[in-house]
């Protein structure tokens, strides 16, 4: 049969976007912009160059770089030729660093020069590594031994491939480690099967995001969330689909941000809670027109207050949810059309909840014994998902992933609720959560409102073992300028006790005021750390 | 591994929408509505009920019936228990119907009481077929001894699965029979797979179609093409998974249209020009507020004077291609986002055209060296296409499904050409276009052409046999109440020659005058029949 077998490929979508839309442009910070048919051609270039060094189907090829045009070149070009982009998050401590290429059993390193003290110090642990790339931004590449070559040279000198190749869509595209609070970074890692599937339905949820129109081929995209983080939450291969204008901007420095955003009339970014926190509370934000721009917020949960204060500068803000086992998009928090009757608090409550599932997703929340919890906004369950795009385990960990998977579903570890109108809304991780008489108290909960209190800058809970109840809740407090007594702290939480906010019996005995909580290298409160500390186990 | 391998299956097309928004409504013309809830547990309900009667993996049921709940829930059950819906033109020649009926070996046969007469006279030939279920809209079926039961009564008693069953994507799901101008009708067939992928394209295509909101789950939905016809374009099973609101009309009547089109709001439908022409004709579209309602079309060439026709009524049309074999959607006309500058006039010129490919859809034009044709809008060439949703070939005919996708590429048979800014345009069928002394000329730009004299009510031209050229044309004309004069025909033609329009060459010498033009049975000019009149041969 001559009949063509069409294999999901990420050059199918990169090849859509410039099918689509070969002059639309494509900027980096404020000092480079290229079409897409440009970037094309590189990224044909960028896959000789690398094909010229021995990397072939299953080859790991590393990257350290922030978010950037060449980084986009990278996402296509490294798949593209059936090598295995392992995108490393510099952040991770430089021991773990080294940890996860020789895990990965890299063979070429592609890095930006700000990390060159870092990689200057690994090199001799780096064994499996043959070759070094060097990313500069700046016009002639500094004269170091830790490089082989730069990357723009590599390029330069490449013979390009006339087009990319077809292979199995199963081959694998992707891999990235995850750093769990136990144990060392995991490894996890998705095919360009996946990815394509992954691409389609976030164009589809960005495509249905509003009822006045939804993210599509006439937004201006930046990425604020790393492009080493879970593939940038994937959206830089959405849009590029899409063939929108992207504008990438480099490290993240508050000024060029907004300079990038306003210059560009940015119309669509992504971001934790905290880059929009220091956005919306850059002194310059107020004399800026924010009004066209909408953002979708991950990774932590999204405070109201936040919600609103982006909301006052005419942003419009959704909660999304996913992991990095998840490629990661699992849910999001849309409004439905029959909710436009809504007021504006009402509608806003629901716009930062964990949202629904994304199209193809599948998300169930299971009780402790098993079975699927009343859709009352009340009972609690742990968050179990299938979509066609989740990592099928952790690298060489079988007995994790396992685990991962029990039952057939990938167990998120994240533990939620879910209301009449199938919104979910996290409440905690499984691991974090308290379990204290037969009840199940949320530390997630109980931090948000003693952050309430006026003299609570920070607080952490975590449950603590107690003879009689199995476990009892300890809250670490950060205070405010002054120290807030425990008896005001305890009023405080008993108000919303009062109102049904949360059980009287979640109300913690012991509190402990400390300068500073530890944090993980991606800024969430380190747990572990804490019950080490204060129970002796993790 | 306890990893689940998620296949794509068109069960998570509807049970993504279900999720999303379960009380989301779907209409039936004037007289029934139910919830997107209540949809899921008759579809549940029908797949149990096929069970029963021994329908299988791979079993075929077909299907004659008009737009409906009824369909959608069709679309649905049959491929959600591996079976394959088999939809039924009823409008084929009788012996046409019983002919695919047999080719298909249909087991089951689901239709509509208005084609009794037509069942009655073909059910000594349906020797595979082992049921009849008929459908009425009527409160009380008929007695007829022409069924088995009637649609209600076989949901009524049927025992609902509990869930649709996980299975290969690559099973067959669909089978419709296309019906070519030489020879019995072709069957073509698509998977799970290929339906699953052909609606997230679909979804984000339309998510993108304009620059002030895509088409989404805020739209309502109603189809104006037959469902029977390529998956009613495939839309029913895109807004499905959106979970929009949708409004099925039944048997098309004009007034019907417009009234569910007025009295829902409908924003999107999609239809062929002709449909479109009645409703923007018909007395009573001036009288209504039509200014939200955003229409693709396809299966013919949008006449730019229909467009304006409906742009004055406040409709904005976009058109889109695709055919039988290709499931079917390949290109849309959308405008580019550099081109809101354009001026109204220059805009409407790009949304008449074939337009570009959709996500994944790779297209190239290949003229008769085999080369792609430069992208000049001049050079012309055959349309050859791979998408991951193209019909393997046609059923039980291995050498017409070689020719189909000679050299890995699926033939469409279409001429056209490519501009400058990737916008493909239709000048013809490959085998109607016309070989003259080493030029192509198409006989559908010279039909437009000769369609504008006053006195040219319609106009068909063919190829026919010339010593010296080759081929020469001959343009058979149905004259409006005067019989234009030849060479007032040939000064018409010369004035667009002048002008670049068409080379000189192509002016036809010979000019016959006929009371009708021979239509196939989806209303095209039927080629052939004219062939066999006035050449001899097909």
């Amino acid at each position: 049969m001559s009949s063509y077998d069409y294999p999901l490929l990420l050059k199918n979508v990169l090849e859509s976007g410039v099918t689509w839309t070969p002059k639309q442009q494509i900027f980096y910070r404020d000092q480079f912009h290229y079409t897409y048919a440009d970037m094309y051609q590189r990224v044909l270039r960028l896959a000789g160059a690398l094909q010229s060094l021995g990397i072939k189907q299953g080859s790991k090829v590393g990257v350290i770089e922030w978010d950037s045009h060449r980084y986009l070149e990278i996402y296509f070009a490294i798949p593209g030729i059936g090598a295995v982009m392992h995108t490393i998050n510099p952040r991770l401590a430089p021991a773990d660093v080294a940890y996860v290429m020789m895990h990965a059993e890299d063979e070429v390193l592609i890095f930006h020069e700000d990390f060159l003290p870092l990689i200057e110090k690994l090199r001799p642990q780096l064994a499996t590594v043959k070759k070094y790339i060097l990313i500069t931004d700046k016009a002639e590449a500094p004269q170091t031994p830790f490089a082989d070559t730069d990357y723009e040279t590599f390029l330069a000198t490449a013979t390009p491939l006339k087009e990319l190749p077809d292979f199995d869509e199963n081959t694998q595209a992707t891999l990235a480690y995850t750093t769990g609070t136990t144990g060392k970074p995991k490894g996890v890692y998705f095919t360009h099967r996946q990815m394509v599937l992954h691409t389609l339905s976030s164009a589809v949820t960005l495509g249905s995001l509003t009822d006045f129109g939804g993210v599509n081929k006439y937004d201006v995209y930046m990425p604020l969330t790393p492009l080493f983080h879970v593939h940038g939450w994937g959206v830089p291969y959405t849009m590029t689909m899409m063939g929108a204008k992207q504008v990438y901007p480099g490290r993240y420095e508050p000024e060029m941000i907004l300079k990038l955003i306003v210059g560009h009339k940015v119309s669509f970014s992504h971001c934790v809670p905290t880059i929009l926190q220091m956005i919306t509370s850059a002194p310059a934000a107020k004399n800026f027109d924010l009004s066209s721009w909408r953002v979708v917020i991950g990774g932590a949960r999204l405070p109201k207050g936040l919600a609103k204060a982006a909301a006052e500068l005419g942003i419009r803000v959704y909660a999304g949810y996913g992991m990095s086992e998840t490629a990661p998009i699992l849910t999001i928090a849309m409004l439905k059309p029959t909710m436009g009757r809504l007021s504006e608090e009402e509608q806003m409550d629901y716009l930062v909840k964990t949202g629904v599932p994304v199209p193809l997703a599948k998300v169930r929340i299971v009780n402790s014994e098993g079975e699927e919890v009343t859709h009352d906004g009340k009972e609690h369950g742990e968050i179990q998902v299938r979509t066609p795009w989740l990592t099928p385990g952790y690298l060489k960990e079988p007995e994790r992933s396992e685990a991962l998977w029990e039952g057939g579903w990938l167990h998120t570890g994240d533990v939620a609720v879910i209301d009449s109108e199938g919104y979910i809304q996290i409440v905690d991780r499984l691991k974090d959560i308290i379990k204290s008489g037969g009840e199940w108290i949320t530390s997630l909960e109980l931090e948000n409102l003693l952050s309430l209190h006026p003299n609570v800058s920070e607080a952490a809970v975590i449950g603590v073992p107690d003879e009689k109840w199995g476990e009892r809740p300890l809250a670490i407090i950060v205070p405010k300028k002054e120290t807030p007594d425990i008896e005001s702290l305890k009023a405080h939480l008993k108000q919303y006790a009062d109102q049904g906010v949360i059980l009287k019996w979640a109300i913690p005995e012991r509190y402990e005021f400390v300068d500073a909580l530890p944090k993980t290298s991606v800024g969430k409160i380190d747990k572990k750390a804490l019950r080490a500390e204060y129970v002796g186990t993790v």
